[in-house]
Formats: structure tokens, C-alpha cells, sequence
């Protein structure tokens, strides 16, 4: 197949850009910079923002199918400047939908987010309502998912929507586990935690994930699954479990404070996964083991 | 207080900007073009998709309040150019926010519509989930309302969204009523129906609408309301009574077919309004007074 991964040169998307090439699908990467993109792809340096230059790319390849996995991946840094999510996070989605409609592409696949829930303590089903995502990113993710349901009913598309948990592996770029390797290797005797340490969160391992958006199949309309795991881990067993990667003891740990690491966090949240399950699809690893490989993958 | 009405020349909003005059406010309106504004307002017209020049009038006006209205109000036109709900019926709501944020304005209602929900044949709540709706222009509004949630949470803002069904009264833009009466001066003989004539909505009179929108405290966070009536009125019906009006006997109806007016068209909904009746408000007319009275006024 013909393929274009949005957001082909980040974490996730260079992970399946490698299981699509391994498979001999034709990998066109569309990303702001050269980051970790597959050489055997080929690759654009380029801003989804730029809808014109978007609609060029389409022009010169006849695309089958787009995995849009471009997005502001890091949800603190928008917290003063929201135009960063929607410009990253919204208007990418925006702009490829409607170079699909102008190209006659019919299959998306949309990563999506648990954040799109909000901040609930009810296990959360792909059905469940009133969604108030709390965080610009999660609102540019809703909003996403809504214009993708328009698109679909409009034009006969068939959309994957996959809502991901936190995703850790090899390659990572941010999040807690990158945080705090990168701050233990600076002072391995003192970690700043953000929050109380008590958040509690699903990790999924990146490879596991890769799995369920190549499994999925395409169906008419749009398709919403969670993906994750059924287990979770808290921060603070994060910061236990890099330490221990690092061969660090007796590393003092400094809280932040409050019970969210930042404004927009969601702290604890929990999937009803049985939907992605009764379709055929379950992670290999457990929470826990994802954050445990993506230390030692960093180190 | 110092109101902006976004969308203030249009059907809706000139009613609004007349009852806000009325209890002594001022009023400033924006509009795409100069239509049905209230002389006694504060005038713009100005593309509300243009952020800077929508900035330039924030930073005029000391604006406690906006009202947003402003939107794509015919959803079969955008069948061919989706960039005209999310220019106007979403872009519009970004650049609101991203202002009101900037500006440090707190409070707003969010005209929001009864397509978010797309084609479900339960009865309609303000939590009911898996929200699909089928066009651009409930797909944007939708989305509007995602970026509105993340907003409210990360601002400390305060927002009413408001769900419309079909609304209807003096100074009618589109819609059946209006069609129908276009159509039958120009051949009283015979009448075009879109689609089979059984599509059956609730059609609120506008001015019971507006004490809605007047009557809805603001609270802390983001509070959803169905707004409506109990009663709905098939289109077939719709066509009779704006006959009657005009004083047409033996009218030969001529429908398109098919279930729906057009492609995007959601054919019947259902409104649970109790959240808004226990708050207080209830439609002084019922859905056939309300077309009654809008086929009156218009001719």
C-alpha cells in the first residue's frame, strides 16, 4: 500500500513507519524536522500546518491510506501558549482531512487520546459522555475526533480513531521516563517529582501499540478503540524503577506538590478496554514491564 | 456590561442584541456583512475568522461578555466545500477563545445545535455519549465545543453552551419556512419538498430562544443546556400551514425523496429537556405556534 504517516519522524511514528516498511508497504513521513524518521521512507521536512504544501505532497503520490500521528506531544509546554495544540494538534487534523477530500483518500487512522475523556474517575468506555478534556491537547484531540466523524459521514472514509494511553519504549522524546533519566544524569542524588507522585496512569509499551493500529481492520465509518493496558503505574514507581535501572540508591525525591504534575493533567485514569480485546487485539506487557523497557531502552 | 455578539447581524443574533440593548447593556457586534443589526450597536464588519482584526476590537472594548453566534447557518451549502464550516463555524470559535484568553474576558455562550449529537433516534441529554455527528456544520460545532471544555478548565473561565434545535421567527434567513414562501411566490401552484416531507423537528420560536440565552446564570466551568420544546412539526406540515398563511389551496407538493433533505441532513431528534426546565425556563410556544408565527411574520 501507498501509505502517509503524519508525524512519521516522532516517537511513535517512527516505530510504525519500520513495521510498515518491514511489511513492503510504500512509507511517505511527513514532519516538521528530521528527527527519527526511517531512512527507507521518504521523507518529508515539512509543516502540516501549511496546508498548501500539504496538498502538494498528496498531489504527487497517490496515497491509500494516512496514519495521522501528528501532534504537540507535550501537553505542558501549551499550557501558556494554546496555539501551539491548535495549530500541531488541530489544524494537522483539519488539513489532512481535507486533502483527503480534495485527493479522494478513503482510510484514516487518528491517534487519539485518553484525554479527550477529561478528568473522570469512571472507567472509561469508547461510549461514555460528556467528554471535557481539561487540557488544550485533549480539547484539540475532541475536536479532531469531530470533524474526523463529519469527514467520514460526508464521504464514505472509513476512520480508525485509536485513543492511546501514555506510550513509553525505545526512542522516547518526553514524558517521565525521559525526565527523569535526563535529570538523575545531571544530579543522581536528587529527583524533582511533579505533583505528589501518586498519579496514577496505564503505560503501554510503544511496540505493543504498533501492533493493535496494524491489527485494526478498516471498517465503514468511524471506529473508536481504546488501546492500553489493564495495569497502571504511579509516578513515584516510575521514579523507584529508573533509579534502579540507573544502579542509583538513597536518590532523594522532591515533590512538586498537588495532585496533578501540571494545569491540564489528568492523574489516574482507567479504560474499559473489551472492546479492542473482544476485536482480537491485547498488550504483551504490562504497564510496569512498558516503563521498565523503555528505562533500560534509555539508558 | 460591555457585550460582544459575534454573529450579531444575523437571524438570531439581531434578536439578541435587540433584548440586550433593551435591559441597557452595550452592545457590540460583529458580523461578515451588515444584515439585521440593531442600529443602536457598536458595528463591526469584520470576518471573524480574521484573528488580528478580531484582536484589534478586543483590544477596543473592554468586553465582560460574548455572546458567540457566529457560524455557517446554511448546512447544505458546505455539502461542497467543507471549508466553510470550519472557517466559519469553527475557526470563528478559535479565534473567540484565543481572544478571550489574551484579553482575559471570562464569560461565554456557545450557540451550539442539536447536529453534535448526529442521527440518533434516542432521546437527546445534555451526557448522552459516542457523539457522531454527520455533517461539517455539526462536526464544527462539535468541536467548537471540545475547544471550549479544554478552555473553560485551563482559564477559570465561565461557559454556556447552549444546544439549538431549529429556530424560527420574524427576520428568518434560510430554512423550510423561508424556502417554502421563496418558492410559492414564485409559482403558487406547485411546491418542491426536500426529501420525503417526514423529517420531524422541534422548531423553537426565536424569542423564547432569547430569554433562554438571557435567562442561564453563568457558572464556574463549562454547563450544557438542550434548549427546545416537547412538541415538533413534520416538514409536510411545515409546507400546509405556510399555505394556509399565504391563503394557497390545492398547492401540488413535489418531493425529492429519500428519508433526509440532503446529505448531512439528521431527519428527527428528540430533546430530554429537563436539565433547562428544572433550571427554570420553558418555551412559551409550542413547535406548530412557533412555525406559525414565523410564516406570519414573513409575509
Amino acid at each position: 500500500m501507498n501509505i502517509l504517516i503524519a508525524g512519521g519522524a516522532g516517537f511513535i511514528g517512527s516505530h510504525l513507519s519500520d513495521a510498515l516498511l518491514e511489511l513492503g508497504h510504500t512509507v511517505v513521513c511527513v514532519d516538521k524536522k528530521h528527527n527519527l524518521e526511517n531512512p527507507r521512507c521518504v521523507f518529508y521536512e515539512q509543516d502540516i500546518c501549511d496546508a498548501v504544501k500539504l496538498d502538494e505532497i498528496f498531489a504527487l503520490h497517490k496515497f491509500e491510506r494516512i496514519y495521522h500521528l501528528a501532534a504537540n506531544s507535550d501537553i505542558q509546554k501549551s499550557e501558556k501558549n494554546p496555539s501551539i495544540d491548535i495549530c500541531d494538534t488541530l489544524e494537522t487534523t483539519i488539513n489532512i482531512l481535507n486533502a483527503m477530500y480534495k485527493h479522494g483518500v478513503k482510510e484514516l487512522l487518528f491517534a487519539s487520546t485518553s484525554a479527550v475523556y477529561g478528568d473522570k474517575r469512571e472507567i472509561l468506555r469508547e461510549n461514555t459522555g460528556d467528554l471535557r478534556p481539561i487540557s488544550y491537547y485533549g480539547g484539540a484531540k475532541l475536536a479532531s475526533e469531530a470533524m474526523i466523524s463529519a469527514f467520514t459521514a460526508m464521504n464514505g472514509m472509513k476512520a480508525n480513531i485509536i485513543r492511546f494511553p501514555n506510550v513509553v519504549g525505545p526512542r522516547l522524546t518526553h514524558g517521565a521516563v525521559y525526565d527523569f533519566i535526563k535529570k538523575l544524569r545531571k544530579n543522581p542524588k536528587e529527583l524533582e517529582i511533579l505533583g505528589d507522585g501518586k498519579q496514577e496512569k496505564p503505560y503501554i509499551y510503544v511496540k505493543d501499540l504498533i501492533e493493535a493500529m496494524l491489527f485494526l481492520p478498516f471498517e465503514a465509518g468511524m471506529n473508536i478503540y481504546n488501546a492500553g493496558v489493564e495495569s497502571a503505574t504511579t509516578v513515584k514507581k516510575i521514579a523507584d524503577m529508573v533509579c534502579e535501572e540507573m544502579g542509583l540508591k538513597d536518590v532523594e525525591y522532591k515533590y512538586t506538590g498537588g495532585s496533578v504534575g501540571w494545569l491540564g493533567d489528568v492523574p489516574r485514569f482507567q479504560y474499559d478496554l473489551s472492546k479492542i480485546h473482544t476485536a482480537g487485539w491485547k498488550a504483551k506487557h504490562t504497564s510496569d514491564e512498558a516503563i521498565q523497557l523503555a528505562a533500560r531502552a534509555a539508558l
